[in-house]
């Protein structure tokens, strides 16, 4: 393609000297275009007008033969040895470059000299100092040594974090680090169930299984206590944390929460050993969200004293049953229960499954649900019955039994409202689950912030590289993931002490909207999060060693089980235009609707707290301010679904098409209400922080504020609320804010107490 | 809890009849509030004022003995019996219902009655109808039978969609169908990897891995019709997909991009039938994105006339290659070029690493990268060289040779145009993997919108549940997706159509700035959808056997691989910033940022489409408007960040400050870029389509247009583009559009092609 050149000389006339540096950059930085060329050329005849100039000019500057590659690189290096041991001031631009070197070659040049370097640059078109850097750069240099210091108080911090149950917390973190509880890279599911039985198996035997369930039942009726244990398990492997949870927290729970005295003595104390491998089998095929609508059947036979299960066909086989595939004994079946030849909706009862010896019993059906995604240390599988019978006794009776003269009883008459109550007891599984799935987004943050302070890619011009996390996108990616991952920590710790609390009769519907809210943001959170970190991570991020395949695959299912995120939101709207008043979960929203009407309309005019336009940070950062806008928000689309809902109505349209119709503001309204309780509980939990973290903690909430209200600015845009000028100060103060963190990173993700043992991560070892 | 109570009789007085409706609906659906039982009671004590009504009142109304459950139950069946064969009419509120029962028992209510009854039903505060379809509703009706009418002109729209190269797409689907080319649900990584070698085999056995070398190299030299082999393997086991990229896309088009036709002639026909198993082995430990700074030097040594390829340290170990743990017999080793003394950047060089019986060649080391999160199928590790020597011909020299004389030459004089046309070659990779992660994302959608239209949860009281897809939330969630996937098709077929027919010497700055923005979008697209996907289908989401699983794990590292698409992006945006002008890569910026700023004001002044407050959907579904506001978008985005830039550097930061300050505004415009890219390639697509359905595909057109505003509502609001009416019109016309395109939704993925053998999925095949 090119010919053989004859070599070119570097010229040695000191005059031109002065030219070498631009004639590098000329034709080294791109092509030269004829201006370029007609600007060098008529400069360096000016200043050289004698036949090396020409030789010059002839060899140097000809467009149709450029000099080869070889011969710039003999040029590069001229320059760059001519440079070697200049002044930092005589390397600044091409110009001073250029001078110094002719001056080294002993010829001072002309105030004219000067002027034309000076032109010549400027008509290159050059930024100066970069391009001087650029071409005397020969490599990098080495990055300063050593890790970031921390500026954090991190033990201050992880006494915070670690509050309520801290000893727990460092006791399961300890029981973690073992390495007989890391994850296997590469399980073979039938070992992998095992191994993870056994692990469940030594959770047991250190008591934790059995901690919520009251003495009787060989714990010590610890609700607080169970759920730390379970949310810092879920910084472990996650198959261990959901088998761990299927047992005593699910089939477990089941017991405790459904039955009474008889069977909390009778299988307690065996649930909790895991000597009685158990199931909860609510879900089927064909039914998931929708329980009301479940198929088995339970059919009370007076003759026999029995009750009869059945499943009546494959779409109401019981379905991703936790334990089913291989380790359950006995499951807890949800079936529509008939007594009498009357129907009186969805009741548990208690049906053995296999024998000791591990074979299904006569009558049962189990497949294995087969390989998953993710969790293939549990084995889920189906169950079906074909007219299993069990005693009476065998009914989880406490909100619904039958008497000895096989009579239908129960406390609560409303069958509607007996439903509601037996799935209100299980809302702590739904608490259990944000939990997890927050910690999973913790792990994943620590590994993907710690790889941001030590992985380096790109920089300036010969210096060193810079640091992932000093990118602004990439501090963007991270640090408002882990302000909210701050900001659900403070709700989803307070949720669970109130619900450690509650007694059992008391009104729990609160407690069930906060639920259901905060399992769905905290789960979709940890989705989002988790996937932010490997992509944060690249390439290290994919490998199995570094943690986030299993992080991804595992939690992946924490937005479906335990209620589907978009219906529990659902759920939420419709708790919350019955504003607590009301039952829950009651489809008589009509009337909810026009007391909503009506309450929303003299709420909104009271409080207007946008009278300024201020854009200030004082103003921008100020807590009651984003408190306001969020309750605004809320109450706001809260008013304008009702009375869409209302409009509706009162077309002849039923409840159920009214919602579907309005659901897209439905799941908005219900995510504003989610955003304001996540920031109130966090301003409490901040107010009580010790001092040495209080300000960072303060500096958290305004990062995680400030983006909650950039994600919504369309929505405060559309309202009139912010003015494009507020709308973009807002966004500048993210970035800023994020600068403003990002010393702090390391720290706030140290406090979480997370020991490489526990991440597993050669990136968080510090070998990546 | 509840003491037996004495069983109650049922009220005989047929006057008191008509009010049996409303009492059970009292009780049931909640507690009775004492007004209500005050409205009750005063009612019927004056409809019925004897000691009958006494009864009632002191039996059924004490409000500190409610009924009991069975008493409740017995009075629903009372009341179902006597409605039992009423017409809908008399069905149709509770006291319509009621009289038309105290008339068939013999009474016919007076005027007075039907107002008591009235007042009654509006006193308890219900949505008449509904209350009484659920009270008499005792089983919800089967649904209809049968799978939903498309409405779709099918084969038409699957041709539009097969063009180019339909007969190669019809001939991949059909290998992929083959049980042989289904990717294992539970494979072991060893036996995995020589299964996905064997499939490899038998897809060079076919010809296809040599199809885009000359003829001399075994081919037909036709990169369209590889390109589309690539994206059609995309609907299968993408472990096949991405060894097949490695061996014939990265090693074979390494070798003949960056080869001569020495190493054509010797080369690509082995590599082609894959008797030479080869690494592409550019990134490095410490090195992925930023190439340039790659730290594996290849230094020419006259007295041997070989190459030492030497490898400095662990970070500049070759990271994450194909075919590198196992089954690579030969690498291109991208590494620092030294040739006498000089260093010429980054070159590739032919490296043998394994001998014929497998092993590793002295001073090759080789380390397994383990198990990954995804495409373990595929035998990514680590390469070391320790003094490695090759012949002087193993360079690839098309863009820098060493000649005999061992002088380097180049064809290319300016060391950085060099690097980047060397990159610039490759290109043709990012679109491959942004064809393939398309396909994914339409191989998702299928499975998920068919198992919307099949699966039914919830639904209006005593009907039959409901479609998932008829849901507006499940529309939203899948439709503007599968939109998007369409649009994304427009462009990205457009683009792997133009690369094919680009000449080699042709100037393909733009087709790398698209490439770069599209690989981008089109790959966060894919694991965006493939998420989404998943969550629609819930639990049958999870379970390996429908797809998802691999799915997401196996393009996760799309947004990775091929450039990391923040990276990427970036690069679109300087490309933009040069407004393609100049050199795409060049770090010049600042210059071009003055050109910038001049252009843009004058240009912005020009077109202001915005100056109607329509809101009618004929203007909003204009696309002309659609393209205009992108246009703006792309141009406001561009004009701002170019005036930022400037700011910035006439402060004396560098470039490489300047953009890092504004990196989100960078990432911001190169999106927008991309947005009006994607749009008008779809419109040029859409105006040719086939008679039968270019009406369908304007619509799908209009979803995506209008969605993505939708999505950037926050900008257009901030700029006064939008005034709140508009935005919420558009919102208002996303949801009607959803509605709209429901019915065509199942013909939109059956056009993709994708047999159920293809998907592997239970679900798809109708079995879930």
């Amino acid at each position: 393609m090119t010919e053989p050149l004859t070599r070119r000389q570097l010229p040695e006339d000191p005059r031109l000297r002065a030219f070498l540096p631009m004639l590098y950059v000329a034709w080294a930085d791109s092509e030269l275009r004829p201006g370029e060329i007609r600007a060098l050329c008529s400069r360096i005849q000016r200043e050289a007008p004698d036949e090396r100039c020409e030789d010059l000019l002839g060899h140097w500057l000809d467009p149709t033969a450029p000099p080869s590659a070889e011969e710039l690189a003999d040029l590069l290096y001229a320059v760059r040895n001519s440079a070697h041991g200049l002044e930092a001031t005589e390397r600044r631009d091409l110009s001073t470059l250029g001078a110094a070197m002719a001056r080294r070659a002993g010829h001072e040049p002309s105030a004219e000299e000067m002027a034309a370097l000076v032109d010549v640059e400027r008509a290159l078109g050059l930024a100066p100092e970069e391009t001087s850097a650029r071409l005397l750069a020969s490599a990098r240099p080495d990055p300063a040594p050593g890790p970031e210091r921390t500026v954090v108080d991190v033990a201050t911090l992880r006494e915070e974090l670690d509050r309520p149950h801290p000893e727990v917390r460092r006791e399961v973190l300890a029981v973690l680090a073992d390495p007989a509880f890391e994850r296997p890279l590469e399980p073979e599911r039938a070992a992998y169930r095992e191994h993870v039985l056994d692990r469940c198996r030594a959770l047991a035997d250190l008591g934790w299984g059995a901690v919520s369930f009251p003495p009787e039942g060989g714990g010590s009726g610890d609700t607080g206590r169970f759920m730390a244990i379970f949310e810092t398990l879920g910084h472990g492997n996650l198959s261990t944390l959901i088998k761990f949870g299927v047992q005593f927290g699910l089939f477990g729970g089941s017991i405790l929460h459904l039955g009474t005295a008889r069977h909390h003595r009778d299988l307690l104390p065996v649930v909790g050993t895991l000597e009685l491998p158990g199931c909860f089998a609510m879900t089927e095929t064909g039914h998931g969200s929708n329980v009301a609508d479940l198929r088995t059947t339970a059919t009370y036979e007076p003759e026999s004293d029995e009750i009869v299960v059945h499943t009546p066909g494959p779409d109401a086989r019981k379905d991703y049953i936790g334990n089913a595939a291989c380790h359950g004994r006995m499951a807890t079946v949800f079936a529509q229960l008939h007594v009498g030849g009357r129907h009186h909706g969805v009741h548990a009862v208690l049906v053995p499954i296999r024998n000791d010896a591990g074979q299904p019993l006569p009558g049962v059906s189990v497949e294995d649900d087969g390989p998953k995604m993710g969790l293939n240390g549990v084995d889920n599988g189906r169950l079906s019955f074909d007219g299993v019978r069990v005693p009476r006794g065998h009914l989880l009776d406490r909100f619904g039994t039958i008497d000895d003269q096989g009579h239908y009883r129960s406390p609560i008459s409303s069958p509607s409202k007996r439903f509601f109550t037996m799935l209100g007891t299980l809302v702590g599984g739904r608490i259990s689950v944000a939990l997890a799935g927050n910690a999973a987004a913790k792990s994943a943050l620590a590994i993907a912030v710690r790889y941001g302070e030590k992985r380096r890619q790109f920089g300036p011009e010969g210096e060193a590289e810079v640091r992932l996390l000093d990118y602004l996108s990439h501090q963007r990616r991270l640090l408002p993931r882990l302000a909210k991952t701050y900001a659900l920590h403070a709700a989803l710790r307070e949720l669970a002490t109130k619900y450690s609390r509650v007694e059992v009769d008391d009104d729990r519907r609160e407690l069930e909207t906060l639920a259901a809210g905060l399992k769905a943001i905290a789960t979709w959170h940890a989705t989002d999060t988790i996937q932010a970190c490997r992509e944060a991570c690249g390439g290290q991020g994919y490998l199995a060693a570094n943690r986030f395949s299993a992080l991804k695959a595992d939690t992946d299912i924490f937005t479906t089980f335990e209620g589907d995120n978009t219906v529990l939101l659902q759920l939420v709207a419709k708790g919350l235009l019955a504003g607590y008043r009301r039952q829950f979960h009651d489809m008589g929203t009509f009337d909810l609707v026009r007391w909503v009407v009506g309450r929303a309309a003299s709420d909104l005019a009271e409080h207007n707290p946008f009278v300024t336009r201020r854009t200030d940070a004082d103003h921008l950062r100020d807590r009651e301010l984003h408190r306001r806008l969020l309750e605004w928000r809320q109450e706001r689309l809260l008013h304008t679904l009702a009375r869409r809902l209302k409009a509706r109505l009162d077309r002849g349209l039923d409840t159920f098409e009214a919602l579907s119709e309005c659901q897209d503001h439905v799941l908005e309204a219900a995510q504003a209400f989610v955003e304001r309780v996540v920031l109130e509980a966090y301003d409490r939990w901040t107010r009580e922080a010790a001092e040495p973290v209080r300000a960072l903690l303060v500096t958290v909430g305004d990062l995680h504020a400030l983006t909650t209200l950039e994600t919504r600015k369309g929505f405060f845009l559309e309202h009139g609320i912010f003015d494009p000028t507020k709308s973009r100060a807002i966004r500048t103060l993210v970035n800023q804010l994020c600068g403003e963190l990002r010393p702090a990173a390391g720290g706030l993700v140290e406090a979480f107490g997370l020991e490489p043992a526990v991440l597993g991560a050669p990136i968080a070892a510090g070998t990546g």
